[in-house]
């Protein structure tokens, strides 16, 4: 696609697959809300429109975040590491719901006494957040 | 190994190289300093030492973060994401410097008007740092 073929595309190491991994912190609390992954299209996308495009592996095809839960993240900032093989978006999480358990952030589990104990609360039921028969996302 | 063989770390969705991606939050500021990589053992060796044990994927071996340059990473708390495919560690980062550049994060480069721009100063010089001839971490 011409619109994406831009020389800030290319400096970013895509992988074996053409991914890279992107890491969504929250601007105000400074959580680490998800990790997930972009394709070249979403990249250019999420640039575009302003808020998360992902690449869903599980589904292959693109994902904007917050499709069917509305929990779209805004995007504030955009950065490349030192390789050029990682991303990092500082979002605006509406709803303030990230991950799919409907619990604020993905990394709600801690690791405690050799188990990984769930240490966040579920905020919306997922069952409420994507009535049922719905992919989740 | 007999003492890595636990539940918890069959419970990490490892890929199909056996490792999983791993993002190093700064526990006093909050600041996103690296994405990393950690096998099975990287994980188990660092629950046991306390500090960022971390699968160099270019060397091909384990990286005790900070084993050439004295920038260890110390950590505080270890969280697993929803999928188990991902693991952020809240670290304290010695020497206040997390890049192999010199600067306190590898997300030094944000993208401003169309480019990566390099936003944050090299606070010591890596010549400094590993001296000449040394593989920089």
């Amino acid at each position: 696609m011409t619109d994406t073929a831009t020389a800030w595309l290319d400096k970013v190491n895509w992988d074996d697959e053409g991914l890279v991994p992107v890491i969504a912190q929250e601007a105000g609390s400074g959580d680490v809300l998800t990790l997930a992954w972009m394709n070249r299209e979403a990249l250019a996308l999420t640039v575009k429109e302003g808020r998360a495009v992902y690449w869903s592996r599980s589904r292959r095809r693109l994902w904007r975040k917050g499709e069917e839960s509305g929990h779209v993240q805004n995007v504030r900032e955009i950065r490349l590491d030192c390789d050029g093989d990682a991303v990092l978006l500082s979002v605006e999480q509406v709803g303030g719901i990230a991950c799919h358990t409907g619990r604020h952030r993905c990394f709600f589990q801690r690791l405690e006494g050799g188990d990984w104990c769930s240490v966040e609360p579920v905020i919306r039921s997922p069952a409420d957040i994507y009535g049922s028969g719905e992919d989740n996302e």
